[in-house]
């Protein structure tokens, strides 16, 4: 059975064109300007696929909402009329263009895959470089705020750690990989239950080490925490084998079943599906579980029915999307 | 759809021969001399069809307590080794040889049909009835316990009353059926949760009134209790129509995936599920729950396995039961 324990892959890097005023102080037409170089020198360059650009004032509120929920913005990114949002690869590689600094080239891939990730940042890193970096050669790659310079490299994986979570796990870890500048942070709701058992490992660190240094470290890091998750589900199961799989599959049970559901909720079962498909206890395509976490977070919902919703009724529609993803595949 | 509030109705008539001393005071050979004279009886009679015979003498322990669990036999009859079960028309008239009294003669039939139950109840009592009865011109037909003497009936009717249980309406129907000389109980575990919202409402009083002015009074508090539990599911669907799907829909879920169930988890969860059929929002052939009530109770557990089962074992068990009974008809 294929695992899922690192969901995602990716990498950001931070950089800014070095005539030009970084974001907090651009002046007027500026902001324009960082925009036309950007989508100039990516239209220019091979082997990234066409670059589709959409400009944050031409979103609604709530389409903006949807983009961070989907990773591919930030917050800041979303509240800022003049930023805008490039798409290369396939969906592999985001540009946000006018966030903190100028660019932040970010690729994702799905697993553990940095290597790889960090490959399609660096070639889409190299067609921008054209437009002329600020950089030096004692800090490297300047940003607006320091703790991003150096690399200006930001690399995470996203892990899913169900079991390490039910058995208190996740505390010692934390303090483990903070040792060696790592960092590991819930997701959706920090620091609340409502993270669905996920969880980010990524580096501090930017500056003093370069780019395979840290990719390295982190995968080994990755590798050491999906593996303490491994034994986490193994001794779980030699607990309580019947006990957890009946826990996980009555997750299942109501997910194909109820009629309203909560957010926090729908993040914990689909936890709690996925845990039951990694051990085999019941089959659903993996891909069904990472398309309906997306189109069941709220400003996806919203989108979809085009109107407000109270959040009873978003409740109710996102039962209503947890099932028939269900349905069509069960 | 079918609405299933009234499950069963029964009469139950208590008959002695009147030159046999009752069971409490038989000696030596007399058991077996009623069960000669009742089977006699029943095989020269026309229209009871095949009358088949069980001594309790030859039924394990296990296989008495499923008998109870059915409701064919009483715990006090399980404990008799002079004791016989003969079944008659179909399953419909089930007789108790050397109970309390040396015959109890039961017709069940599904729904509210105490008319048609008296009748078949009548009919094998006819046919008894050349035995020679203990009857006596005042006190009607004597039975070995003075509170049955009269009509030696007891005629009963089980209701699934779920809605008046969640509206906390149950008390104030027993207050007022006791007024006119009903009484109502809650079986499989009394005064338990463990009943699964189901009642038995009967006559508390035998003599002094006939049969068919006992049978009429209590089918028209029958009718009047199902009445109320109508009225407070469209008060409970008025309320909250999303939330009592939400929550019955999710006991169908559970039903159909968990991996094990005590019995109490399952006596509610059927009845979740028998309420959801009758509000239409899920179907389920009604015979197919029926059928898996009498499987999951634990000696039929029990008798299927074939060996003792500890409790986590017989909840496995049950699940498993659970999942491919609702699994084969969904």
């Amino acid at each position: 059975m294929p695992e899922t324990i690192a969901l995602t892959s990716r990498i950001r890097l931070a950089r800014n064109y070095e005539d030009i005023p970084f974001p907090p102080r651009m002046g007027e037409g500026m902001a324009q300007k960082v925009l036309d170089r950007t989508m100039q020198s990516l239209n220019g360059a091979s082997g990234l696929g066409a670059a589709h650009m959409v400009r944050m004032a031409e979103l609604s509120q709530s389409a903006r909402e949807e983009l961070v929920e989907q990773h591919r913005i930030s917050p800041e990114l979303s509240r800022k009329d003049d930023g805008a949002l490039v798409e290369l690869m396939q969906g592999s590689v985001y540009v946000m263009v006018n966030e903190e600094d100028h660019l932040r080239i970010q690729a994702i891939l799905p697993g553990l895959s940095l290597g790889e990730a960090l490959d399609l940042a660096n070639r889409t890193d190299d067609a921008l470089e054209k437009g002329g970096y600020a950089f030096d050669d004692r800090y490297g790659y300047l940003t607006a705020c320091p703790t991003n310079a150096g690399t200006g490299m930001r690399a995470s994986v996203m892990l899913h750690l169900p079991a390490l979570t039910l058995l208190s796990q996740i505390g010692p870890i934390i303090r483990t990989v903070s040792r060696i500048g790592l960092t590991v942070r819930g997701i959706y709701g920090e620091g609340s239950q409502a993270n669905g058992n996920m969880y980010q490992l990524s580096n501090q660190v930017t500056l003093g080490r370069n780019e395979s240094e840290i990719v390295h470290a982190l995968d080994e890091a990755a590798l050491q925490v999906m593996q303490r998750e491994r034994e986490a589900r193994a001794s779980m199961l030699d607990r309580n084998a019947l006990g957890t799989e009946d826990r996980l599959l009555r997750s299942y049970g109501i997910l194909c079943n109820a009629r309203r559901m909560t957010l926090r909720e729908f993040m914990q079962r689909i936890s709690d599906l996925r845990l039951a498909m990694d051990l085999g206890f019941v089959e659903v395509d993996p891909k069904t579980l990472d398309d309906l976490m997306l189109e069941a977070q709220p400003a996806a919902i919203l989108r979809r029915e085009g109107k407000p919703l109270s959040d009873e009724e978003q409740n109710a529609k996102r039962a209503d999307l947890v099932r028939a993803a269900l349905e069509a595949v069960g």
